[in-house]
């Protein structure tokens, strides 16, 4: 063992009473478990804890040893007669070997209980840790399924996070500093993020995704298989958000020997999965060969720690990770790595929404430290219309279609935009803006709607309170009528109506069916509400196309006439637009020595490059002395 | 066996008439050595051999099989008897391994033979290659301990070699391109000089060397302990020139894993293993450890590979090297990789002079391609006095000082400056500009120019043609009297004289004992001709102190009173001075895309690239489309 976790180990014998009986401590991730004999003995006594952890640095959980925790039967009795019945539990699992018990209900809160009483009450009359769980009013199979998984494996879970723990409390071993970025995807592109940050102790790779807009050969992938890049030397892979060009190739990671953490917020965890899985179903349909399978999906579920905002922890020897709220989609995160202490400090930015939006809170600004920002540029050139003359648009578009009879097509992407329009239409609704017809929604973004409803503590603060103090769930508003693919009884009724849809690009899903039998009508609209790819079907329609062949799995050839009014909306976009940019540069604090621009196409970089050198916006800024990079792939810049 | 190689195999089997009986083929290194039973078929058939040549782009050797071979007696006869007795053999040494018999003579050309009849001669009537070095006028322990400890290794040379020829000709595995240039040692610096070139395919390193202001730590070495870099994989070393800053480290390799080729001149290779071997030495004597032994510097020997200037040589499957005169010191190399048929061209200028001196010609500059320069930086902010004022103050401060009775001590380093001052005395002498006085030679110095005697086909061409073609050789002139170490019979002579001895800095050797003993004396003087480090003796005394206190290895204190005159020339310089970087710009043909500064102070750098940063300047030079970068160490530049 090392010398650094005995002298934590030695600290923790010395700090906690005796009569506690430790009997033994486990580094359990970035976690450190004290299991004692007596847990009632520390009831009183958690300064005493408080002091330890302030000295060691470290999280400190105190568990129950296992001989003494009461018997599953009589546990579940126990959490029946504490928990108020309103909370409605609808399942308790137990992990044995984390001495943990899952508790799932509709309302968690009541089972926390203020100050977190009642959660305090079953772990000392129990032994047993709760661990509560939100039971989404929808539905969704990937939260069950992810947490079965999970809870099905937990002898494989408390050996791998065994593991990681001794890895991340190693010695230190080297005199020698330096930290040095490496851009491996998405640095003047957009698609297939990642980044390598490499100190002499570790190696961190910051998100792992694919490009969407190619389906085979180099440019699909990061560049993983370089030198530099040993996956079995690397100490951890940190997700900011779910969406494939961040998430898609993390599984292959696993597949060629990465048994390392995952590192990422609850919500990126579930998502993630659900968008893996589509793409291997997608791939597979198409006949494209699979980057990875189902297995390696659930491995890296296994392998996944998940971590709430502004939750500081231990991810390598000389490494602490942060999650910030980034405001692009929901679980979405800026990452902050504190490196050596006070080495250096590095924020990734990931995807991020400098703006309130409906579904979400603006993306944090103001950090303990920056040294380095990377900042994703995507909208570096590009200011878009604000989100009050876009919803005012779409209202615009609903009321005139509907009013017209006709009906109106939203593609939406699986995760962010759909849920933020349901927002938008509900509240619309809600104030009469425009009138009670049928919203129907369907398609993957139906099941990523359902993850929502599982995490309301991630979203925007109005939504959240509404959802969690005035029991207003907007996504399970009577609006809403949820269908299963496509329906002709709909497409076809004279009735006026609204769809969401997926896919957002119209490259498959319901939303292509839908658009098939509503295009030729007139009296029919649809409206774009997030970013068209280069020779997707979405394109072209935005484009203006009025005659559009389209070639089903099948073989057989549509041949379908474009009479429906189209509109784009750009109001909508995750992402932060130019201004957006400007602004969160013009707040953040600390200002950065060193910003990196990365995720964009090199147009929208070398402009926004531009925009912020010259002297006067530089001086504006704040940002005088700071030097900007663009790097491209496989640059590598040294930061200290 | 590779398909690769197998197609270079039927190749040269379909070309070769059957007549000549193939044996074997072997790689041996870049070459690719054709065994044959009977070589005299192929005495007027070289037309064929060149075809085979130009179709697989490889280097052909014809050698005879070893059982057709004469025996090493009789070959021995046909030598004496083949070659005139002016030659003055005197060695012959055997390779059975290779089929190759060295020929050590004091005038090879004389061995060669017009035309190379006599070189040929031999080789048709013994079937052994005949391999034709020079016994230098100056006995070199080095130059003979080099070549006896190669011939006495041949079995393991020869295994080496097919072992690196298999390497370099392994298939092709990537269809993915990049070229990537990680700078480890010697940007925003001077010292340790290090980059490593990555591929898909393959990785080289250039220059591996010692930071000599520093004696511990790790700014010593260069970062040669990253994830980037496994010693394992590196396909080859190249070495430009042997100063330690450049060659130092290269054992170490051979320590730590490093099996493979090191490229390099041949008298690089001498003068590289006789500085390695002092570094040992003196870090001995000093007490301090050693970072390899002489086994590495050995073992260093049997894998280097010498090759000409402007000679084309694979190295890797997708890397060319060609080396072209630097002009810096004797055997100077700038190493032109040809990267991927036609993907890229590197050129990294190592140390160069872009002028003429007594020593060596002018560094070249037009190259079949260029796309990317690194480029040595050292004087990119001073502008140096011209030669011919330079060797004018020499001749007067000699001058002044002998016609007063005095001493001249002239501090030197041991490889470039020295032999270069010793030709502007021995011309200065022959034409009577000073007066004749005795010139002792004296330390490490003494050693290296021997070496230089071994190879005048390196030196310039007025030095090379009078040594080769007017038997006139200025470093053996009657005026140089070589003596060993330090002598007090010379030091305290009433004679004037002139001392040229190491070291340069007066940091050891027998310059500090003279100049102990010269220094009080008013009529004797110092001249500096070389750079004079932060924390040297012989900074102190250029910098015009006029007590010095020298701490001797036995720790006796001596008090020394410099009442000598002291004078400082900057006109020797081996290095380019800001005027002849920006001439080597404006001359380099064709004009590189990117330029990276390296080898240099970072105020040196930043003052050389600003200046070729002006529009009118970069348009004057012709570099309007290049980009310009001043990257530091750890910083990755991909630059295909």
């Amino acid at each position: 063992m090392s010398n650094f976790r005995l002298g934590i180990i030695s600290s923790i014998y010395n700090g906690i009473p005796k009569e506690a009986g430790i009997t033994r401590i486990e580094f359990e991730g970035p976690e450190i478990a004290v299991y004692v004999k007596n847990p009632s003995v520390m009831n009183d006594k958690m300064d005493i804890v408080k002091k330890i952890v302030k000295e060691i640095k470290k999280r400190i959980v105190i568990k129950a040893d296992s001989s003494v925790r009461k018997d599953e039967k009589e546990t579940i009795e126990i959490i029946k007669s504490s928990v108020p019945p309103e909370a409605q539990v609808t399942d308790i699992k137990f992990d044995d070997e984390l001495g943990e018990v899952l508790i799932k209900a509709k309302k968690p809160g009541l089972v926390i209980g203020k100050r977190g009483l009642i959660q305090q009450k079953i772990f000392m009359e129990t032994y047993w840790r709760p661990v509560i769980i939100r039971e989404p009013p929808i539905k969704s199979r990937t939260v069950e399924g992810v947490l079965t998984h999970i809870y099905n494996e937990t002898e494989y879970r408390s050996k791998i996070l065994k593991t990681f723990g001794e890895r991340i409390h190693r010695e230190l071993l080297f005199k020698d500093r330096y930290v040095r970025i490496t851009a491996l995807g998405a640095f003047q592109e957009v698609g297939r993020s990642a980044v390598l940050v490499e100190t002499p102790e570790s190696r961190i790779l910051m998100d792992v995704g694919v490009n969407p807009s190619v389906n085979f050969g180099e440019r699909m992938f990061p560049k993983l298989d370089i030198d530099q890049l040993r996956l079995e030397d690397v100490d951890a892979v940190v997700l900011t958000h779910a969406h494939l060009d961040h998430s898609g190739m993390i599984p292959f990671l696993f597949k060629y020997g990465y048994e390392g953490p995952v590192y990422t917020t609850q919500p990126t965890r579930d998502i993630m999965a659900l968008m893996q899985l589509d793409l291997l179903d997608v791939a597979e349909k198409e006949g494209r060969p699979l980057p990875y399978s189902a297995k390696e999906v659930r491995k890296e579920l296994l392998h996944t720690i998940t971590l709430d905002y502004e939750e500081v922890t231990d991810i390598a020897p000389d490494i602490r990770l942060t999650f910030y709220n980034a405001g692009h989609i929901i679980g979405s995160a800026m990452a902050h790595l504190h490196i050596g202490e006070g080495v250096h400090n590095l924020v990734y930015t990931g995807d991020f929404k400098y703006a309130r939006t409906r579904l979400l809170d603006r993306a944090v600004s103001e950090f303990p430290r920056v040294d380095t920002l990377i900042m994703e540029t995507t909208y570096g050139a590009q200011v878009q219309t604000n989100r009050e003359q876009s919803e005012s648009d779409l209202v615009d578009v609903i009321n005139k279609t509907v009013r017209n009879g006709g009906k109106v097509l939203i593609p939406v992407l699986a995760v962010g935009r759909g849920q933020e329009i349901m927002l938008v239409i509900n509240d619309a609704m809600k104030r009469k803006l425009i009138p009670e017809v049928p919203v129907y929604v369907t398609g993957l973004f139906d099941e990523v709607t359902a993850i929502h409803t599982a995490y309301p503590e991630w979203l925007g603060k109005e939504v959240r309170d509404s959802i969690l103090f005035r029991d207003e769930n907007p996504f399970t508003s009577e609006f809403f009528k949820r269908i299963e693919g496509y329906r002709d009884d709909i497409a076809e009724s004279g009735e006026p109506s609204v769809i969401l849809a997926t896919s957002g690009m119209l490259n498959g899903g319901p939303a292509v069916e839908f658009f098939k039998q509503l295009a030729p009508d007139s009296k029919n609209s649809i409206i774009f509400v997030s970013y068209q790819a280069e020779g997707t079907l979405g394109r072209k329609v935005r484009d203006g196309a009025r005659e559009i062949q389209i070639i089903g799995r099948d073989g057989r050839i549509d041949n379908i006439k474009v009479n429906m009014e189209v509109k784009a909306i750009d109001g909508f976009s995750g992402h932060s637009d130019q201004r957006q940019l400007l602004k969160f540069l013009e707040d953040i604090a600390p200002k950065p020595k060193n910003i990196l621009l990365n995720h964009g196409e090199p147009t929208a970089i070398r402009e926004f490059k531009k925009r912020i050198s010259f002297n006067r916006e530089k001086e504006r800024l704040g940002l005088r002395t700071s030097s900007i990079y663009d790097p491209g792939i496989l640059d590598s810049i040294r930061i200290v």
